[in-house]
């Protein structure tokens, strides 16, 4: 099939490479908004041609993919199905509800399918695209009861191939579970990282001591805030809800550890050890 | 040479592997409280044997790492320096003010040489041994000039065939870096399970969804609480110091989302960004 992917960076350029790599897409075509990103992803071997003809494009498309972020996604998505007759689109971001509520309406809403791949990485860009990206993870589907049967069995078959695990959700459940499972990573690993940069003035030592444990907990901040700021944006009261029941258990084990209450540290950290239970 | 390693778990387990396998360590004896660990020391080949005469594997050995969690430590080495002649002693622990200031006036202190070796995993016990866990990591050695020449000069020797990069610090230096690069990272993580398994209730869907940025920024919440606690405990001034201005960090964060400033938190995230100067 041919596929058009807009937005042409981590998600999208990864994405790219694994409907090559199954032969899925016959053809890409990519657009960015970005001139530079359009000349990397073609000298990467990510798409086969860039264009900044939409119309065309999605004409010549069976499958729409729409890899932007997020607040670029309220514009974008309405655009491209403004221009759809039989294709399918999708998108790829990490929160749902503003943006089914936003399209709800719409009379395209049906060749329309909310995926959201749970995979990605710290670095953006179309140099950021690595293959395999999405192999053995999981696409979470959401309202797939609002979109068309064949729509969805599209987007099911195409994903399945890569291939990926499918778990449908609602929308409200989605913007939720992801405040939980990645949200709320990124704003610890963005914190930790301001905490060591503003008191360990010595830049040199960080270098020399950090260890393994360091380097993954702070690895997310170097995340992009294009990407991060529309995502905390639109899930703010998941994420606040999050956040601040992350402060309290922060807080609680500061007091203990304040109080030098040891034993009860140590049943802290017994309880956020069943961790091990869910996390391999 | 022999060398005696007292606690055969992940750090003095991984260590066997790599004093056997760059023979540096003609023969090793593992001394471990649990019989259970000795047990497993041996069937796994870290160890040459197992013994509980810490008299007799101290007066064979020429090196002598004691390798027990920092509250056994303050127990441990006493002990083993006053069964000391010629011999080298190092701990491998991850705080050390209070160890040094517990032996200050040790009359064996010149033959002990203070070590940290930046490496480890989240897993602990002998079968959590890995070789080549130190492979070009950081040896920190603190207050060097408190320890012989000889010694110091035997423990060099060692480490940089491993071969590992040394750092000098003093004591204090390295407790308040170590707060910074490593202790923090652990509560933030032991927090962040807390937090996920408290209000996310459905274990499956935590299992279901989390990629590797919630799994990298949590997979230390799997550590052991028979090490963490007493370092919490050795280093709690610096930890508490560098856990209040984490928590005005994270706050920090919260109030720009609550008060939708977006503008801020995208200067946060750039400004967290330049960790990406430090950490390749």
């Amino acid at each position: 099939m041919v596929v058009t992917i807009i937005g042409i960076g981590l998600i999208g350029g990864s994405l790219a490479l694994s409907l090559r790599q199954t032969d899925i897409a016959s053809r890409i075509i990519g657009l960015d908004r970005n001139p530079e990103n359009q000349q990397k992803a073609l000298e990467l071997g990510l798409v086969d041609e860039v264009t900044d003809d939409l119309a065309s494009a999605v004409h010549r498309s069976d499958l729409v993919v729409v890899a932007v972020p997020m607040d670029a996604m309220l514009t974008v998505l309405p655009q491209v199905l403004a221009l759809v007759d039989k294709q399918v689109v999708i998108d790829v971001g990490s929160t749902k509800q503003q943006l089914l509520e936003a399209i709800k309406d719409n009379p395209k809403r049906g060749r329309f399918v909310a995926v959201h791949p749970m995979a990605g990485t710290e670095y953006s860009g179309p140099e950021a695209a690595i293959p395999h990206l999405f192999d053995g993870k999981t696409l979470v589907i959401c309202d797939a009861e609002s979109s068309d049967a064949d729509a969805v069995a599209l987007v099911e078959s195409v994903f399945q191939q890569l291939p990926m695990r499918l778990v449908y959700l609602g929308a409200t459940e989605h913007d939720v579970h992801t405040a939980y499972v990645s949200h709320i990573s990124h704003i610890t690993s963005f914190a930790l990282a301001l905490t060591v940069l503003e008191k360990e003035k010595e830049e040199q030592r960080i270098f020399e001591l950090a260890s393994g444990g360091f380097e993954s907990t702070v690895r997310l901040a170097k995340s992009s805030a294009a990407m991060w700021v529309p995502i905390f944006r639109q899930n703010r009261t998941n994420v606040l809800d999050v956040l601040d029941e992350h402060l309290r258990q922060l807080q609680h084990m500061r007091d203990l550890i304040a109080q030098e209450n040891y034993p009860a540290v140590t049943d802290l950290i017994h309880q956020a050890n069943l961790i091990r239970k869910i996390l391999k």
